[in-house]
């Protein structure tokens, strides 16, 4: 679509003029302002045509029998003056031009979004090999861009020049918006694709919250839709559930079960009577704190309930409670404002090593434009202070929604109990929206996916037999799932 | 251990008029009868040591590359004078002299105990070619003689002389129990081993019926226990459990459960206060019914919930709907006194294409000693009619256990919906037998296997992430549990 031959800087100073001449802050006639900006970008495309920064362009990749049939680019994206974010985008492999972006955010929070690329969603798996690379079969860029950000400083290969590694939930926020801010000035030719923002695990933060920033931003982007894959949408529902869940899926006792029931429910266990998170009740609080550490010791995956533990049963390790605390927390070890001090550098159970090996290699590093002299990557930061603010993102959804135009899609992996389906079906419920079509099973090659229920505005669905990471176990049953989202096809 | 050069009508002789001598119907000093009769036997297998019948033995099997390197029998066991129940017998890889003899039936009613040799815990598995076979690494014969039974009369390649295939559950006791004495004819010299009765599904019922009556037989027997894999223990346990089960799986959605709720549990949904299985509301009924009728035909591996079907989305055929109506049927299509009529030759959504070639290969035919004529070898019997009489198996379980020195092992994959663990749990729970350690984690090679609950003379385990036949899926683990129990050595 567009010639490399073109000065970058030429397109720039035009595509700013416009964004500032359209920037107005209290406007509500965003379809308007939309229609504006794609006359004017695209009278920039056909005068100005540009290329993506050619300094990014990834031209090979170690380990990578075939050459790449899509554009992608490595590099960074400046979230704040000393804050680098790298970022990995792939271009789409079928009409890049003519599919919309996708900015997908793994969470943690503190574990890289690479790991999206390499182990998820993107195009290529690491072989166990640590050093050669194959195709994913179901890799979201076959129908979409997809635009991979490490976040925060010190995920990855992302960094912060004065090494300060704190943030929140709301700088967090900001950070994610200064970096896509800072794509689209280097990749101004997507920025009236169709945006959606996807986010797993504590995405389920991150996301809602950027969407909002990005609804009352000052660059009007083309935002349509965000995807939340077993994400934290409200931590008292998905902890609340958890013990039900639990229960239910045969990993607390009867004689467990029954003292949590009559401590925390009055006997009477049920989704109204129970609170196992904020009961004032000594007892009962002790005991769910009781019964959370017993999850965390017994060496569960509990990111795929039926897959193995990578590292096997646990020593009960200071280092795998810490790590699962984060999930887990009970009251004392309160989520809210829970200082996530040196966060783990792996995923409990999960083996990250060949990708790990893999993105350690000097010629790796190289080929993805990584600044020099920065630590080795790990999945998950070990450095970051982390601070999370909100309980519950009902307040960013509710003011999403407001945008009729706006869809969600909120999404789990059925067999993960880190944030389990029944919390995030309760939280949706809890949303209040017109219900369209309840809860509908649906196929990929006939075979069941997962169930769907479907409301205005907004998708719930199950995967069947997925864990946390659901492109990781069922990459086929996702991939389906996203192109029904992308395409605003019905799951029914 | 066992010349073959000594007549076996010598040693037949014999060990009948011990039989004979030792039967006393009443007596309660089993112990003794026991000694006397080991006593007799050693001397009887010092003086007149057989072999095992040699017409039966396996010289060679059609597509095993290695020589086994275990003895093992194929024939006919008479359990009636009509009745002629193909069995296959594999000895012990190591010291069969010495180890447990273990009985194992399949259920359905009318599968074939054959499908557990060769997708099971046998010593095989036949490979997607249908010609040849592979070893089972986790075969039970590597710690036990196994012996498995075709029963009732036209399952696999069993018959009836008459064509005489209606039977049902206080009938196939008796053909069992007739089987087994026969075998112990054929193979007298592992009357002294200690004798042990396992069951999968439907053989949840065959099982403590046999072993009862085996306790309460005219030939003594070394009987110490029996294990009941994903299996019929209460109908009603089961089938009130399973929509608990369905629900917390997110296999039903919210409107169904709170509907079944409201009508079925008073509003408050516990294992109490919901009775969905003979609940007289009629409101209450229907929707029992319409929602057993959803899940039969959502095309679910209902065996194994997060495996595929092998056939796909289901086109709600009649065929399919039969075969479900046997596990899941409503209180309309009464579990009790149903007559399974022309029962169906597949398992809905298990492959058996493989095994089902092999077994109908006429080399494979001779080799196992199949009678000529008979139809074709069919996982499931679509012949056998089958009248279910006790929806409940406590009164055979306190029978058994009035016995001190027999133990029971009631274990469950996890995943499983036909015979869901929850069910099984409190049916073992119903016992009221004295807890000795509650719910604890167990592993099998550093990871997590399942949970048991050991009580007096009792085990309840699960096996994490299997189906109903938890062999299949979790070769390692069950084999693992089967090892613990025959040792009885502790889960915790």
């Amino acid at each position: 679509m567009f010639s490399k031959n073109v000065s970058r800087s030429q397109f720039k100073i035009a595509f700013f003029v416009t964004i500032f001449a359209l920037d107005c802050g209290t406007c509500n006639t965003y379809t308007k302002e939309m229609l504006l900006l794609a006359f004017v970008v695209d009278f920039l495309l056909l005068n100005f045509a540009v290329s993506a920064p050619s300094d990014d362009l990834i031209s090979n990749l170690p380990g990578l029998t075939e050459h790449a049939t899509f554009k992608q680019y490595s590099g960074y994206l400046d979230a704040s003056p000393t804050k680098h974010f790298h970022y990995w985008f792939v271009e789409s492999q079928n009409n890049p031009q003519k599919v919309p972006l996708v900015l997908w955010l793994f969470g943690g929070p503190g574990c890289s979004s690479v790991d999206g690329v390499l182990s998820q969603n993107g195009p290529y798996r690491v072989n166990d090999d640590g050093k050669t690379l194959r195709n994913n079969l179901y890799s979201w860029n076959k129908i979409a861009n997809v635009l991979y950000i490490e976040s925060p400083a010190s995920v990855g290969y992302s960094y912060d020049d004065n090494g300060d590694l704190k943030t929140n939930d709301d700088k967090i926020c900001s950070s994610h918006y200064n970096a896509l801010k800072d794509f689209f000035k280097k990749f101004p030719e997507f920025l009236l694709h169709p945006l959606y923002v996807f986010g797993v695990s504590y995405g389920g933060v991150y996301v809602p919250m950027l969407c909002v920033r990005i609804q009352n931003g000052d660059v009007k982007m083309n935002l349509q839709g965000m995807g939340i894959g077993n994400g934290v949408t409200s931590v008292p529902m998905i902890k609340n559930s958890l013990v039900f869940f639990a229960y239910y899926h045969g990993l607390l006792g009867d004689s467990q079960w029954k003292t949590l029931t009559s401590l925390c429910c009055n006997g009477t266990p049920s989704k109204e009577n129970c609170d196992f998170v904020t009961n004032p009740k000594m007892k009962c609080e002790m005991m769910v704190a009781k019964t959370f550490q017993y999850l965390l010791s017994l060496g569960l995956n509990t990111y795929s309930l039926y897959s193995e533990c990578s590292t096997g049963q646990p020593t009960r390790s200071k280092q795998y409670e810490h790590a699962m605390h984060a999930i887990y927390g009970t009251k004392s070890i309160q989520f809210n404002h829970t200082i996530y001090n040196k966060l783990e550098s792996t995923m409990p159970c999960i083996n990250s090593t060949a990708e790990t090996s893999w993105l350690n290699r000097l010629d790796v590093r190289e080929a993805l434009h990584i600044k020099p002299g920065l630590p080795p990557w790990c999945v998950c930061s070990a450095s970051v202070t982390y601070v999370s603010i909100y309980q519950s993102m009902e307040k960013q959804y509710k003011e999403l929604l407001k945008d009729p135009n706006f869809r969600v899609l909120v999404y789990n992996g059925d067999v993960d109990s880190v944030c389990n389906f029944i919390g995030d079906d309760w939280f949706v419920d809890s949303l209040n929206v017109t219900l369209v079509k309840p809860q509908t099973p649906w196929y990929v090659n006939q075979q069941l996916a997962g169930f769907a229920k479907t409301f205005e505005q907004i998708v719930f669905t199950t995967i069947r037999g997925a864990g946390h990471m659901t492109s990781e176990w069922k990459p086929s049953y996702t991939f389906s799932m996203l192109n029904k989202f992308l395409k605003n096809k019905p799951f029914y």
